[in-house]
């Protein structure tokens, strides 16, 4: 089977592929598990670092790169042999709210054509979409349900909240077989510092863990709805596994998180790696990224994804110590 | 002051068209009320009935004729002088599930393209919205609420539920002064039946009072949410005049409305008009117009509406009466 996965050289889609090709085979829509025969990873860049074992794995992996777009890639990506479609690939919550356009223009116009391109193969790929806790806003329940009405306060947020009523349209349709994951916060991203507004969900862990200060632009008390890495990748794979009518008639679903704060997670940080870690962490509150984030749910009802399988992490100590020691998980 | 009123031809732009000739003068987004110096009606076709007055109206009014998707249109339709739209053009709910790529181009990217263009003008102009029932459906409460998800059931509410969520971002980013008014069914609406789902819910009571057979596609028992033309039509200026702050950081507002029945409108019309009017109406169920109309609500919370001064219908023969005597109101 042929899979596609955009946003194939970031952080997770770089995980889900090794995960896929360590798998081997895979259930997709609740069908008998299949040999994964090829990935394709669609992204604006060549990815940085995608842990492929060159004599094993490349030939099973296709790189794409260029803008999503563009149709001319779609076609390419997306062909008559494709089963999965993952699309991860998205313009960041801090970047999509500095660049309208750009956002518009990634995340709504290009996950359109990307669902056009679907449709238009004729046989009803599935869809796996990744969306997130930046759909809701405003005055929020203290556990935001299954049934709590989005009203994002950032324009990520809104094109989010935008391809999520598509994916539903499209599958209700038969266009395609689309689910939609709403993936809390992913802490702890390894690497650099990026444009999202939660970026310092990963950096005030993963900067101090590596002698470095960090800055947290939050309040210490602010709620946050997070998931490890781990626990996400998991999820993905569940979310490609899942048959059709598992979601019975509407294809969103809230996945399983970890409440907690910024305080406690430095807490957490001064629990596994000691008091000199958690010192490099400074509370300077930045009001823009504390708008956004501010403006997301501490939680949500995450009763429906258990029931269908979906996994979350224990606390926020073995997240740290996830990060620590991937080898171990 | 220059206003344009998309599906301006239409019953409902037709009758705001009347209205703001009738009042003169017209507060906008809590501003002091100024002269209604130009109206200019944007449809696909030549209005069929505009009660127009040629000698003290027809300089105030301009028609526009054309695609609501041609930027061109829409250049000419709003300007530097533009101070009000009203958006109510659209492909309806039957026809938007009918024909997925018409309903795409109107409801959904010529809204955008008429946004953009407000947000281009440059001068923040108000931009009404009419929403619809047809947002929400699957498991609803038996009343709907302002925090109600939005999960539509038809091509048509999708539509509607992007364009809000479209509007909400826009005016958030302060490109427009926007809001939405989710409109209950509009019942009785004259002339003749057209391609929305609903269209029975004005038809099962014109057709016999016209002393037509008229056939009722849906269970005599499935709740209707509804609002008479002169309700929707006092709270279209309602929502023109309203200051956006009044609508504090969510422009969406779910409009009065009456719960009821097809049975009951049935029994209304045997009140008003007798037996032999009642006895026109045939109940012949329709699955097709049954799965869309039966994904809407039966009621929704409409207090916030009304604080703010939107307006309802007494009950279902006081709808009767204003369609029998419109001068009367």
């Amino acid at each position: 089977m042929k899979i596609l996965i955009t946003g194939g050289a970031g952080f997770l889609g770089a995980r889900l592929a090794r995960a896929l090709l360590d798998c081997g085979r895979l259930s997709v829509n609740g069908r008998p598990a299949e040999p994964v025969e090829q990935i394709v990873l669609l992204d604006v860049a060549a990815p940085a670092v995608l842990p492929v074992q060159p004599a094993t794995d490349q030939p099973r992996i296709v790189h794409l790169t260029g803008d999503l777009s563009e149709a001319a890639l779609l076609a390419r990506a997306i062909d008559a042999d494709t089963t999965l479609v993952c699309h991860l690939a998205a313009v960041v919550s801090g970047q999509a709210e500095a660049d309208f356009p750009l956002g518009m223009r990634i995340n709504l116009d290009a996950t359109r054509a990307l669902l056009d391109r679907c449709h238009a193969v004729g046989h009803r790929p599935t869809v796996l979409f990744t969306s997130s806790v930046a759909v809701f806003g405003g005055a929020l329940p203290p556990v935001v349900g299954d049934d709590t009405a989005v009203s994002p306060r950032s324009s990520y947020g809104t094109q989010k909240a935008i391809a999520e009523l598509l994916l539903a349209d499209y599958t209700r349709r038969g266009f395609i077989d689309g689910r939609v994951l709403r993936l809390p916060t992913i802490s702890i991203r390894p690497g650099r510092p990026n444009a999202a507004a939660s970026s310092f969900a990963s950096g005030i862990i993963r900067e101090p863990l590596a002698g470095l200060p960090a800055v947290c632009p939050v309040a210490p008390d602010l709620p946050l709805w997070l998931s490890s890495p781990d626990a996400a990748t998991r999820n993905l794979l569940r979310g490609c596994a899942l048959a059709q009518h598992a979601l019975e008639d509407w294809p969103v679903l809230n996945l399983p998180g970890l409440s907690t704060t910024a305080a406690a997670m430095v807490e957490a940080l001064r629990r596994v790696a000691g008091d000199e870690a958690a010192g490099r962490v400074r509370f300077e509150r930045d009001p823009q990224i504390e708008a956004i984030v501010g403006s997301w749910p501490a939680a949500w009802d995450d009763a429906r994804a258990r029931r269908l399988g979906f996994v979350g992490d224990r606390d926020f100590d073995a997240v740290i110590m996830q990060f620590l020691h991937p080898e171990m998980h």
